[in-house]
């Protein structure tokens, strides 16, 4: 395998004091004007580095990120918006391109001002620090309560240039004393028209990032960025049908389910990754909706907790999503054990070897409404004391 | 104060053995024919006691109640239907009514067949022990985990007579394996008409139980139904304007209101009661839909179980709510202490002072949202390790 590389990019992470401890501060640079896409949280108190990467990125293209954990310059006005820009101005100096060449993101506390004077000199230092092989380093300095680092490369060929995707991600970690955010950011040597990378990005965070729930809330600095700076050689993909359009798609489909997947894995306090299936729906809106509301339940998650096989639950999590099923149809499978069948609920053997498969790292919540051929997948986890620990524990 | 009593009604509970300890049958029975009303969960999967008993309120009329506590008849279809209907025919025969002229409830566990034969044993039991001052006892009867009994009362005068309102309620507790029920019972010797009382028994219950929310669960088996004998001897209420319709609306709307605010008290795991307001929404939908947003928070009701004064986590719940906000007039108010406003946050003072009183049994949440006039109240509870050990540590 290597070390994981992306050619004509660099990436850097470094303590820069902003955190009590640890690395907070990544910078991930190309070296040439780079095509680049975002995806954004949809609350409507987004934090300042949002409004400021999602303006910039009007123009399609980019040279980088500079990223910071700790504080998230969420809730300050145009006096947020002041310092996102000169955290980018900062960036750029340092790195020697334009100002408004740099993305910038920011997860962590909110209603507290970013800190200038440290970024004044962990800028240049993270700057110093770049490498190619900087990004496990990155994908460490962009954590929260993330208990491990998530990062994922796939790779293909165009005509016989191997083309690299590689992906870091920070999740579902609270941060004293506030929210969730997720931060994804994706870089590939793959050469794609900015047009096309903004449909296809789209499309692909659709598939994977906005297939995670946590605890149902939404945070105010989520962000998933691509950067694709043509470094491979490979001809430009302009459309489904150009060259290595496929395998484009699969790549950055592949690393993302896998980064969607470890944030699921890694919710807080979670003991096991949850697959939520839904099938058989009216309309693919009802799937989802079917889904988001088992994959949001409580009493859904904190019975996977228990390892309990209980199907009761997941029935009335059902019936209260006000989707259409016909019950006589409806089907409930634990990891691959029907529970609950044609209207009628299996026996003790099946409850109970659903119930010992409950224990596995991973499992599964199949549904089948019987009512249409729809279908929704979401991931999740379960819900734990440790949830309440890390979420109630913090005092001010 | 004396026993609760209303004239013409008649309450018991007893342990028929459908749990394996304490009561689990009560009656409520009127000896003449009232006005009966009900509203009914909203969930697609509805238990056969709410398919039932909605069917038999469309004549406006009922004598009385039988209920069980211990299984809810739900997820059994046809079966199901022909069981609950057999049990109101035991409790007609056993108290000398017609079988169509009572209603049926039943909470627990969901997918187990309701056991006839302790029915058959159980039922002419409660009715001999029927009594005018048989409250508490159908009280306790109808509990599943609830750790207190709920009963309420009121009372008004009307040209002279007075006239009495009782109610009993269950909550949100969980039954193994199963779901949190709301059941709520209320009995007048008011007069009133049956149009008018179905008017004016769903705005209260859209005022009292439906601004509660434990976890954002629906029940299969929820249920409020009220029952009006006339036995006070006042004038029949059969609008707005008759007499004594407003201390009618009164005393509703106050049993209900203290039943409500007792069911999130003990929902599962509560530590405190929680107000949640919002005002100054663009519409009455939009602050319904920031209240529910906030009172559902899993990150907020952690906060409140760890007295965390975090304006941070409201205003993230109130970004993905989805409504219009203003953010330099939003202020977020703690137990009465402003905590955020005008785009800034309070001081630490502010904060230490807002957290003393998050240790209160009862608190309060009120948002400003700066963009109307609007408002919306509902009731909730906080999320304390209690409640994930009720709902993971029972196993099958």
């Amino acid at each position: 395998m290597g070390l994981p590389r992306v050619a004509g990019f660099r990436a850097s992470g470094i303590a820069s004091g902003i955190k009590a401890e640890g690395a907070d501060l990544a910078l991930l640079l190309s070296d040439r004007p780079a095509a680049a896409a975002g995806v954004f949280t949809r609350s409507r108190l987004p934090g300042a580095p949002v409004l400021v990467s999602r303006r910039r990125l009007r123009s399609g293209h980019a040279r980088g990120v500079v990223v910071n954990s700790g504080i998230a310059n969420v809730g300050l006005g145009s006096a947020g918006l002041r310092r996102a820009e000169a955290m980018c101005e900062l960036a750029a100096r340092a790195v020697g391109c334009g100002g408004r060449e740099l993305l910038v993101a920011s997860t962590g506390v909110i209603g507290e001002p970013l800190p200038l004077a440290k970024l004044r000199r962990g800028i240049p230092a993270a700057a110093a620090a770049l490498s190619r092989d900087g990004w496990p380093a990155a994908a460490r300095a962009i954590m929260t309560t993330d208990s491990v680092p998530k990062l994922e490369t796939s790779r293909y060929r165009v005509r016989g240039h191997p083309v690299r995707v590689l992906g870091i991600a920070k999740g579902s970690g609270m941060i004293e004393p506030d929210m969730a955010t997720l931060l994804a950011f994706l870089v590939t040597d793959a050469a794609v028209s900015p047009a096309w990378l903004r449909r296809l990005w789209r499309e692909t965070v659709e598939a994977t990032f906005n297939r995670v729930t946590i605890d149902g809330e939404t945070s105010t600095s989520d962000m998933a960025l691509v950067l694709a700076n043509g470094a491979s050689g490979a001809p430009e993909v302009r459309g489904a049908r150009s060259p290595g359009a496929r395998g484009l798609r699969e790549a950055l489909l592949e690393v993302c389910t896998e980064l969607a997947r470890s944030l699921a894995r890694d919710g807080e306090g979670a003991t096991k990754l949850v697959t939520v299936e839904v099938s058989g729906a009216r309309s693919r809106a009802e799937a989802e909706r079917a889904a988001r509301r088992v994959a949001n339940s409580l009493l859904v998650k904190t019975a996977l907790f228990g390892q309990d096989p209980n199907w009761g639950r997941i029935l009335q999590t059902l019936g209260a999503a006000q989707v259409r099923l016909v019950l006589e149809r409806v089907e409930v499978r634990l990891c691959g054990v029907p529970v609950f069948r044609g209207g009628g609920a299996a026996g003790p053997a099946a409850r109970r070897r659903a119930g010992a498969r409950l224990g596995r790292p991973e499992v599964e919540i199949a549904v089948h409404l019987g009512a249409g051929r729809a279908r929704a997948r979401l991931w999740t986890c379960d819900l734990s004391y440790d949830y309440i620990r890390i979420n109630a524990e913090y005092t001010t």
